[in-house]
């Protein structure tokens, strides 16, 4: 056995550090959470999973199924660094069917998951040093992003003043301070739930557009609203850059599978981007993907049951205290105020998990400012689940005292 | 139809440019070589692949089974940002039975290919504007990754003088030129195929040991070697950082898994930047992952191919006059000196694939200084195919005369 061999030579280990970048690249307290509770599990506990932004129900079979022909066929092999040809042209026909928007093919680029997506944008868009204003609470990877990757992420604060969505006035007052580069909306909105209508998308786009800046618009929440249609920002701006993915709507989180819409200017760079940092997204991913489309009966009712939950969350919280926050229209979140029991939500949901059972996600995970006093419950999960978990929580909120 | 709306604030679309970040990525001309090829297919033509580094065996069926079967498990989730702890310990166990070497589970991540662990790695391990030092030729996606993340690749010219193998002394002389932070060695290499000694690689560690500069090794290539072994660098230095794919003696290009070994003290930075930048690697590629250990008897017969087609190619190269240039001793590629017949190794590759219908890689995806009189061959495909490559390849040597 060779271990850790002695070099006279041996220079001080001091020598070898970890990058300064990472000081500010803080970790997704979520995935924390996540794994805090996969030990409880394997020390035989029970933990109710509200901290992931996860759905609970199967991928759809039909779309299980392309994958398991694809696997019998035998070859899994590099595709093309855009995607397959094929599923750019689903992707492209499902702007025209969902949102009556003509986008050709050659604008789509699969890419592994949301989290490619960003990456590619990013880099391919905004110089090093460039500011991009960004929700304030937000999904936390964005910040984390901008930061390893030597960009600027300006936080626009999210409340009930301007009703937890960004402004054309908040745009255009952030970037006359100091000027951005882009704006990155997200509707419906992660941790909020919150779901920007048109007219209020469109005032967005026509201020990046009158200000020369990008606009990102990430829609990976769409399909999942409650009541309200999901706008797309290609609707009123071309050049729009999309992210989205089939991991929510359509249950494919594992699968590590999304796509941008790019203006077709700069498609050329962002494939140059991605045939070096991704070479393609996964095949069987993208064979699945395809057959997503086709699974919209399973997946409605799937949304089906979010509503359900939903309701029951909507009318469960008050009792626990928890009726402070934004009311979700879309995604699967719940973000509540719970300012009155803690101003320390980290340690408030490692004792939540620990006493209780329940894994919810710290506000500070979406708001280094002000998410010391919320939490977010994600009801992606069953409706067993989220009774469960509310009574858990209705438990341990009164056992605190 | 709602397309390209006007707008009378519509700012000049100038404002909104790529970054410049982009002018030093070059596109990855063998993923270009790739598109132009299936081009050619899809409108009925026929192409001989000789340009990607990707098996042509289908992966074998004990690892495709395994992801069937979690297929009709149902869910296809995320999983731990660093992977599936058993997956973890099964390569860990690897380690020991491959190389005598005790690695723990919890140093070992679980990437998206081993693209996803050069980022994590760079960006864990380098400041901005770092200098490290990559082989001349080399796989390009070191350089273009460097460039997208600000860091400066510092190339080391390999040639028939140092046997295309970087040495502790061409360290030693670049590091004193300007320090450099750390040096990315590959053993087996692409394109050259020439795999490093025990001896050339530990004193390739100790150099890097001793100037306090990280080691980073490059062994995705590694089972893959014709008589003569496969060493890992964490045998000469335990904190050297270890990029490995199952991608190549696995067969599993496709499905965008790999791993990277790396000392305790960083496993948290680099699960940092893993879970923002990739949340993690696809599940089923995971759990298929963990078979491949199981499939080695399938997988060395398919090595047994590589090796008749090398002594093909071995024998039949001289005839085409393509004589000179490194032997190799591991991977399947054989790059070779063509400049008696072009110093624009680009134009004649694509020369070759429309006229002669075999897709090849330019020299100039591995090294933009020397390598327009080189291209690089791989016998990654069929017996069939490779001696069909051969022959086309005669026949338009001849025509051009």
């Amino acid at each position: 056995m060779k271990n850790t061999p002695a070099f006279s030579d041996a220079a001080s280990p001091a020598a070898r550090r970890l990058s300064s970048r990472l000081e500010t690249v803080s970790p997704f307290l979520a995935m924390d959470v996540l794994a805090r509770a996969r030990t409880i599990e394997r020390s035989g506990g029970s933990v109710i999973h509200m901290e992931l932004g996860e759905p609970s129900a199967a991928t759809p079979a039909i779309i299980r199924e392309a994958a398991a022909r694809a696997l019998s066929a035998g070859r899994v092999s590099y595709t093309e660094s855009c995607g397959l040809q094929t599923l750019r042209a689903r992707i492209s026909n499902h702007y025209r069917q969902a949102y009556g928007v003509e986008v050709d093919p050659s604008r789509v680029v699969v890419t592994t998951g949301s989290s490619a997506g960003f990456v590619l944008s990013f880099l391919a868009l905004f110089e090093p040093g460039a500011r991009v204003a960004v929700s304030s609470p937000g999904y936390p990877a964005y910040r984390n992003i901008f930061a390893a990757l030597g960009l600027e992420a300006v936080p626009m604060p999210l409340n009930a003043d301007n009703g937890w969505v960004m402004t054309a006035d908040d745009i255009e007052r952030l970037h006359k301070d100091k000027p951005l580069a882009g704006v990155l909306v997200m509707s419906p909105a992660n941790p909020s739930g919150v779901t920007m209508d048109g007219a209020s998308l469109e005032a967005v786009a026509r201020a990046c557009r009158r200000l020369g800046i990008w606009l990102i618009s990430d829609e990976i929440y769409h399909g999942l609203t409650y009541g309200v249609a999901s706008e797309t920002a290609l609707a009123f701006d071309d050049e729009a850059i999309i992210v989205n993915s089939f991991s929510k709507y359509y249950c494919m989180t594992g699968w590590r599978v999304g796509w941008l819409v790019v203006p077709e200017s700069i498609v050329r760079g962002v494939e140059r981007v991605a045939q070096n940092l991704y070479i393609s997204a996964p095949y069987l991913s993208q064979v699945a993907a395809e057959a997503a489309f086709d699974a919209v009966e399973e997946l409605e009712q799937i949304k089906t049951g979010y509503a359900a939950n939903r309701d029951l969350l909507l009318n469960a919280l008050p009792d626990l205290g928890l009726d402070k926050g934004p009311e979700p229209t879309g995604a699967f979140y719940f973000y509540r105020d719970v300012s009155h029991l803690t101003d320390d939500s980290l340690s408030f949901c490692r004792d939540i998990l620990e006493r209780a059972g329940v894994a919810v996600t710290p506000g500070l995970d979406f708001d280094p400012e002000n998410g010391g006093s919320y939490i977010r419950l994600s009801f992606a999960g069953s409706f067993d689940d989220c009774r469960e978990g509310i009574s858990r929580l209705r438990t341990y909120i009164r056992t605190r005292g």
